[in-house]
């Protein structure tokens, strides 16, 4: 938790009055029902400790993505897992592409180690292109990728996922791939690794419930990766208890609902080219995205802006490389997304 | 969480059938129904991160702890702040009394320390006794206490503490305190450090709902703590989301039920004379504690014919200095005591 200072991700909604959040790249429609119910049921028996071994949880997700139970390790939300790996790994070098989540350099930072960034440019537009590949060599201990990457909402295309691959395991690097966005990514830019970790025992990939099941209060995220002695070594810097019994029913009960990201996927489809149209309209740059979040690039102030109208936006002024111009915003329903741009409307003509 | 291997502490209530379960030192009413309606409110809004900063918790602890809300930091139950606090100061140096909690050990092993054991003897009826003043000095960087000790029961006298503060305080040692069954212990021994915090910024009061309000399941704990710089590095070691929406709405609730923990203690007026003489009947000998649970020695394999029958205690064969016979178990209401009674009877007789 944060004990002093100032709050520094999106989704603060206790620090202010807040009518609509577009600062948290959940899924619009919120929480399937099954989950809270399944959430009910266990509050029931609250008293007893829980599953340290995430068994039921771990067996259906291993059957559903055609792994084994002992390939999974799941966590206290995928953050936790960010610094359990960082912590485990202690990698020496670490090549991090930026701007990117601020949680992995900060976890590196935790475990006493620094990264090399890796300059994503705007006149790119923010894409991880092919030279990354000769920034990786056999002092590289890591390379942490996301995708689709969070601000940007740029995934890495799935030939040049596959090469960096092929260059880690020449290298002996390890590659982390953040994944947690993809399940409500455009279907045919989402390009998971999950098949290939058979013959890969240096990759780690990182998934949560929080964003595709809107469960991010409940905390449940988890990592894929078939290396026995990093997943142990995981297990020696946490707790045994550190994914509540709340949280485990709720995953498995969400995995019962293939459904809900599947609608999401389907409103981005109109919801995302509107917003996008919108805000041109607006004058408003959109980077052209394949997440459920859109980046802007608008006029300083537009964030602080639309927080006096009580919409929160994720400024990303500090990431490393963007500015107070640069904003993340979740794409929501059309009801929401109407009020935002209104806003931002009425903003522009003050 | 745990991977593979086996699981080592109470509680483990999925890897077999159990009827009831002694091995969990929880309140044995379960968890107040304000508590659990709590949770049912917070499960409406699960879509939203949780709060980073803990802000109504910690303002509602600190007032009824009369120390600063800035003093306080809340984790992922108790056990996840024994880890971030290894983390934080990773200790040189170390005094650990033993047989105590193992995951002070493991916590310490995360931080890549080592502890220095201080043996409690069962002679002694394993009590922390003045000689462990002479074990501190200037080169002690931490000694980890736990009061009343875990399995043990007993609690630190008040003096003895006072002195082993006092001593601290001379070498520039931290002081870990682990209080986190001290709200289920017979009051004349309940000893707290919380007032003296005002004048000691190296201690580390380690506190948790799970015991006292039946909230395992929940994860919640924290830690009282007068120093701002040890608060910000066991942040920096931490995700900002760790306790989750449902654990604070449930933390806030407990806080509303202080007649929990006293029903409780209530309870035990009876039960622990109930069970400590009925144990002394069976031939069992009881080690007199101060705590929710009494610490047996008893023959080897009773914990394994017990579980045959369906009740789990806990085996502390695992414990540093204890041996197969010796076992933990909770108190409990007196239907279920009778039942450990009738069990650990039969077995005798048999």
């Amino acid at each position: 938790m944060v004990v002093n200072g100032k709050y520094t991700h999106g989704g603060d909604v206790y620090s202010r009055e807040v009518s609509l959040d577009f600062s948290a790249n959940v899924n619009p429609f919120g929480t399937p029902e099954k989950v809270v119910s399944a959430i009910y049921a266990a509050a029931a028996d609250l008293a007893a400790y829980p599953d340290p071994y995430c068994a039921p949880l771990r067996e259906k997700l291993a059957g559903m993505l055609g792994v084994g139970p002992r390939d999974l390790v799941c966590g206290n939300g995928a953050a936790e897992l960010i610094y359990q790996f960082a912590l485990a790994l202690a990698p020496q070098k670490t090549l991090l592409p930026v701007p990117s989540f601020s949680d992995y350099e900060s976890a590196l930072t935790a475990a006493g180690r620094r990264a090399e960034h890796y300059e994503l440019r705007r006149e790119n537009g923010f894409e991880v292109t092919g030279d990354i590949i000769s920034k990786i060599d056999s002092d590289t201990d890591l390379v942490m990728l996301c995708s689709p990457n969070n601000p940007t909402g740029r995934c890495i295309e799935r030939a040049l996922l596959l090469d960096i691959l092929a260059r880690c395991r020449e290298t002996g690097t390890w590659l982390f791939l953040d994944e947690c966005f993809l399940e409500l990514t455009d279907s045919d830019k989402a390009f998971s690794l999950t098949p290939y970790l058979r013959e890969n025992d240096r990759v780690f990939l990182l998934r949560a419930f929080t964003k595709a099941y809107g469960m991010a209060g409940a905390r449940l995220g988890y990592a894929v990766c078939r290396n026995a002695a990093m997943l142990d070594a995981i297990c020696a810097v946490s707790q045994p208890w550190n994914v509540s019994s709340l949280a485990q029913a709720a995953g498995l009960a969400a995995l019962d609902c293939p459904e809900w990201p599947e609608m999401a996927r389907e409103l981005f489809k109109t919801e995302k080219p509107y917003l996008i149209g919108e805000l041109a309209r607006l004058g408003v740059s959109v980077l052209p995205g394949d997440a459920n979040y859109l980046m802007l690039s608008g006029e300083p102030g537009l964030a602080a802006a639309l927080a006096e109208k009580g919409i929160l936006v994720r400024s990303c002024a500090n990431y490393r490389g963007l500015t107070d111009g640069d904003l993340r915003i979740a794409v929501r329903t059309r009801r929401e997304n109407e009020a935002l741009i209104r806003a931002i409307g009425e903003i522009k003509n003050a």
